[in-house]
């Protein structure tokens, strides 16, 4: 006699297969499922850079990256809520996970003031002074109409010392208990939204387990591993890897913030990560660089003016579809807007790809074999010259 | 019992209807069907910049421009050619109309020798020397496999004496014999391709006439009105564009080479001519500036932040359907690639939308109830402020 339509749920994940620490599975949320592992491209400033959401979509993404701190500044949080928020102002319907804004607060701005409060800072953009606490942070995502909140968290560089490691981390499990009081307070969208704790203690495994048991005890949707792949190398942060994951629940995603290069997210996906953001395939098309499977190629090289190929012989894009090296080549070297357009669409359906390809191994359970395949494959620019 | 295929006519014009000097028609040429009057996108270095070639035709084009100078320079005609064509390398398969470079010599290059043969020229890009005569420039446009190939000729200033201008005249019907003679040597893609002559002679009646005679001795496919949109003003165009396209043979294709704006191409047809081709909407849409049907909008302007509405409220392109202007505003204020796209690819849509109802208009009989109507409701910025 028919059945109950019911409403997607706010929030939840589905693991449908595990091979050693590796899980693939599914998030759905109100506005889309996220299938795990996931890659988030990075849609900083309201648009991933050179790219229209439709085709963002069409690579495979089921999920973007929006930057708070770009946004709060340009155009500005009240406003965005007053244009409806972000997803219509941008034209993209699925979900969308929000930084906290203190990454780029740390790299990007002028600081000037932090205290146990939040963070006082002059934009890099036209000098104007602004906060940001925990409290504020949930509300500009709330704003911005965000899927999946951020905890604010305060960040070190990796070369400070052990001390100052540990009462950095300490005061973020404070202010990641202040964020879920502010995210539970609701809000705009609060219907739809999910929020993130964020594991920190750098590469100590005793910090790293006492951030994630205060983090388990204020309770989160899902959870991060924050302040990695900030220089301290590959073999460090998989040093890191090997223990950090299986601090945190294993019934909630987790995501590995700022990661990362192919073989970084492969290594990753191997040692229980199910989340990605990283700007590099965006970043790298639109400076000349593809990502194929035997590695990364600089298309301005010499090499390829006449090459007749495509970008990678293996790749279903567009771009590889219909267009040749040789004009990739040409249109990047006159400096075209269009070079930068199709290269980066390329880079975001390689990372795509690669993502269905874990997926399938891992429900497969042939994991490893996979890995070991693509490492075998896949050289770094420095590899091969 | 069926019926013959018939291979499509190397250059066929048929006029499907006349109101006043205007008419309205089809250019069928091998790669496709050319509804005139048409508007030819600039695709000055192989890509109409911002914009992918499937997006460039679903606007509504039927062909494109490609600039002889530029693609000369880079990539270069021969290894065009062995990459296969222009074409195929850019991945459109619709007519290409190609200059003969010898506007942009004048404008671009440093010219180190002008004589009876053609041109020497320095590069703008790295100074190479590189010379263009008739012959080289119909060469070098078979060469790229332009469906229709331009006569080379010789462009003086417009502040030029009437000696200087009638020399330069008479110069450009010696090369325009001289194109003739090169283009029916043939050459690759030569049983594709058409080739239209110029007409030169400012703004003097005599002149023009000389020279369409010159030009009708010859024989061409098609006339271009050349050595206007140069300066002399809307007036003056006009002025000339009341006897010049009258001067060239009615049973074919008139083109006012690099016009211009909306207001410019409606006078223009009104005075019979054909086809058009211009940068406005392209490097407009890389400035913020969008074409409505009340006018060009800057939407850099402050008044924009929060204006929800779409760019041109009477459009159906994909930029009008999906965005607002206050998302325009924001991406064209932070500098992001995507406000050049999405503003470029509305800008073409406008201007391809403009010339369909000019066709539907002449087809009707009411070209002058639209153009009346037209010049009501469009102001330049300069008029509206």
């Amino acid at each position: 006699m028919g059945h109950l339509m019911t409403e997607p749920p706010r929030f939840a994940f589905a693991i449908h297969a595990t091979d050693g620490a590796a899980r693939t599975g599914e998030i759905a949320m109100r506005r889309g499922v996220i299938r795990t592992p996931a890659f988030m491209p990075v849609g900083t400033v309201g648009t991933v850079k050179g790219v229209k959401p439709a085709d963002v979509r069409a690579a495979g993404a089921d999920i973007i990256l929006g930057n708070t701190y770009h946004l709060m500044l340009r155009p500005g949080a009240e406003r965005m809520a007053r244009l409806g928020g972000l997803h219509g102002f941008m034209g993209w319907d699925h979900p969308i996970l929000t930084d906290s804004g203190g990454y780029q607060v740390m790299s990007l701005s002028d600081l000037t003031k932090r205290d146990e409060n939040g963070v006082t800072f002059k934009s890099h953009i036209d000098g104007s002074r602004h906060t940001l606490s925990p409290e504020r942070s949930i509300e500009i995502q709330r704003l911005l109409g965000s899927d999946i909140v951020m905890a604010f968290d305060e960040l070190v560089p990796t070369t400070s010392t052990p001390e100052v490691q540990a009462a950095a981390m300490a005061r973020s499990m404070r202010w990641a208990k202040r964020s879920r009081g502010a995210f539970d307070a609701g809000g705009a969208h609060a219907e739809n939204a999910a929020i993130f704790g964020i594991q920190q203690g750098a590469l100590d495994r005793t910090l790293r387990g006492d951030s994630a048991a205060a983090l388990i005890d204020i309770g989160f949707d899902g959870y991060a591993v924050g302040g990695l792949a900030v220089g301290e190398g590959q073999e460090a942060m998989f040093g890191c890897l090997d223990f950090a994951p299986g601090q945190l629940p294993a019934d909630k995603p987790r995501y590995l913030m700022g990661v990362g290069k192919p073989d970084d997210i492969v290594g990753a996906v191997e040692r229980g990560i199910d989340m990605f953001d990283c700007v590099l395939p965006t970043r790298s098309g639109r400076t000349g660089q593809a990502f194929t499977r035997t590695g990364p190629i600089n298309i301005r090289n010499a090499k390829f003016a006449e090459d007749t190929g495509p970008l990678d012989p293996g790749c279903a894009c567009p771009t590889c579809a219909t267009w040749s090296r040789a004009y990739l080549h040409h249109l990047v070297r006159a400096g075209e807007m269009l070079g930068a357009m199709l290269m980066t669409e390329h880079n975001l359906y390689f990372y795509q790809a690669l993502m269905a390809d874990l997926r399938s191994a891992i429900i497969a359970g042939r994991l490893k074999t996979f890995a070991d395949a693509f490492r075998s494959d896949y050289k770094s620019q420095s590899e091969r010259e």
